[in-house]
């Protein structure tokens, strides 16, 4: 075993889109697990948009990653030495072991895998944080209704896929939008939606509220708002009186001001002329729920009901090539990192 | 008994602030009250912000009033000929009446009037639409807690007065904002707010949004809106975790689009970040809990324990002019037209 351990760190803080200058990958000495600490060998980490988040400095729900500092991530892999009884090397865990191919965190701070369960991969999408997201908006905020219809951005996406597949057990049309058209076929194929809309192939929130109104004949109820932007404005222009919009996400603007911003009057006026009913939400509030999600859930995943893509960058100093390609939409499914 | 009456009608469209040109005054015929109908000589009107949104033929909640058509408004009168045993004359009643000197409706659209309960006009304001809003957004929307803190613009109209007394009775900090000094002067020593801030005293969104986070210092639990404009971009900026904004009413905004627009994004990040849960309604769609209202806020009324502050224009002649003021702010309390 190695006395050393790799690790990415916040270089710099990025004024729009990351770059590569943001991030430092760097070797230091591997952690001494202290008492009642548990080292993990990381096998897989996750990379998700609210990652981009923590790279600024602005207010937000969480502290911000400080420069110098391991970039925020969860991740999964085996212990490699434990001071807790609880944990043993050998056993499968989940932890936020950041951007790094090992990781030292207090036995309270993991949840030790089942791999009978399936890949443990799975624990940082369809059956993890992205999942349960999905689950949790869709049905606390959403309030889905059978013969309502919905519609999700980042349709292929590991929120999305699980939002629209969810829905579409409920009984309500789903209509998914995507970049590209392959994602479109993904979506329709493999994920059931009723229908997915390209919007590279229309030029402004105008063009796509057209085509979103034919998607949709019948109005939109739910709009499971993950990336804000020109999406965002051609839905407030279709939504049905009563619309619910759970709001976990807005990658379009994550990177700041854009051109597919738009005044907040218009938003306003749809809100108040609609009645609808608009929540933001962050699911770290809400993991009180995670044993109800994991057993509903978890047997339809088992079971093939409820699929899933995953889209594996390989070897740690490729998180931020991949990263970076994630928040322009260039990956196809449920973004992870092969570690170790 | 004149066999003529007097009505005011949408004249035209107005494209900003309603002018002089879009109203009408004209002189009919009294209608004569056919099967099942009442007719009512008009004592009072109400004029109130929704007016605004009647006049357009953007698609809302509501039919617009067509051109040449009465302008809409709720108001309260004498029967004067009836062709329902449930109305006799001299009963005292409450309808959609319009901008008119009479009105003729079917019984069951009316609802009877006890003179004992008060000055009639209360119907319009403090016990009627104006009242219920209120107490309707505060209470299942707003969700009020003691010790939090509630912002509320217009804090001396109808409804702010309203929310603020609500709010207080309920053990919260309540912060108003008014136009002018003596407005919160107003809100402070007739209606009980802990503060009152002058939006003109502030020239954009960042200086009030400083002085709110002053009057705050807890930050902002609710938000009822009723404006949008500066003072929401303010206030968003101070909302604390899991706030609520019910939004009845956007005035700032209702003459088309404004130098205090802001970009949506900012908005939408706050709602994300802070889990905001923001609501529109529109109190027509609620009134199944008229009797509710009625039955809590009536004793409170009578009692002195909540208070109302009505301004009283002369005759319908100047009710085009008394509704354009009230636009711009320039009402103190309930605007209602005293017609006959």
């Amino acid at each position: 075993m190695s006395n050393t351990m790799r690790r990415i760190v916040l270089a710099s803080r990025p004024s729009a889109a990351p770059e590569p200058a943001n991030f430092r990958l760097e070797e230091v000495a591997l952690p001494e697990p202290g008492p009642g600490e548990v080292l993990v060998k990381v096998e897989y980490m996750s990379l998700d948009p609210y990652m981009r988040g923590r790279m600024s400095a602005a207010k937000s729900y969480a502290t911000p990653v400080e420069i110098g500092d391991t970039m925020t991530a969860g991740a999964v892999g085996e212990v490699i030495a434990s001071n807790c009884p609880d944990f043993a090397p050998g056993d499968k865990v989940l932890g936020m072991f950041g951007w790094a191919d090992h990781g030292c965190l207090p036995a309270n701070q993991l949840r030790k895998l089942d791999p009978g369960h399936g890949p443990i991969s799975t624990a940082l999408g369809v059956l993890g944080m992205p999942g349960i997201t999905a689950w949790y908006g869709l049905n606390f905020i959403g309030q889905p209704k059978a013969g309502e219809t919905l519609v999700v951005a980042a349709a292929t996406g590991p929120v999305g896929s699980m939002v629209g597949q969810l829905a579409k057990a409920k009984g309500l049309r789903v209509v998914g939008i995507a970049g590209g058209a392959e994602k479109c076929t993904l979506a329709v194929d493999t994920f059931g939606f009723d229908a997915c809309l390209d919007h590279r192939a229309y030029p402004d929130a105008a063009s796509l509220s057209a085509a979103l109104k034919e998607a949709c004949p019948d109005g939109i109820d739910i709009y499971y708002e993950n990336v804000g932007g020109k999406v965002l404005a051609a839905v407030l222009e279709n939504m049905n009186p009563f619309g619910r919009i759970p709001v976990c996400g807005m990658i379009a603007w994550y990177n700041g001001a854009s051109a597919d911003d738009m005044p907040l009057a218009g938003a306003w006026r749809s809100i108040l002329t609609n009645f609808l009913h608009v929540e933001g939400f962050i699911i770290f509030n809400h993991y009180d729920k995670f044993g109800t999600f994991a057993a509903e859930v978890g047997p339809k995943v088992a079971a093939g009901e409820i699929r899933y893509l995953e889209d594996v960058a390989e070897g740690l100093e490729n998180a931020p090539g991949a990263f970076m390609a994630m928040l322009k939409g260039g990956n196809t499914g449920k973004q992870i990192v092969k570690v170790g």
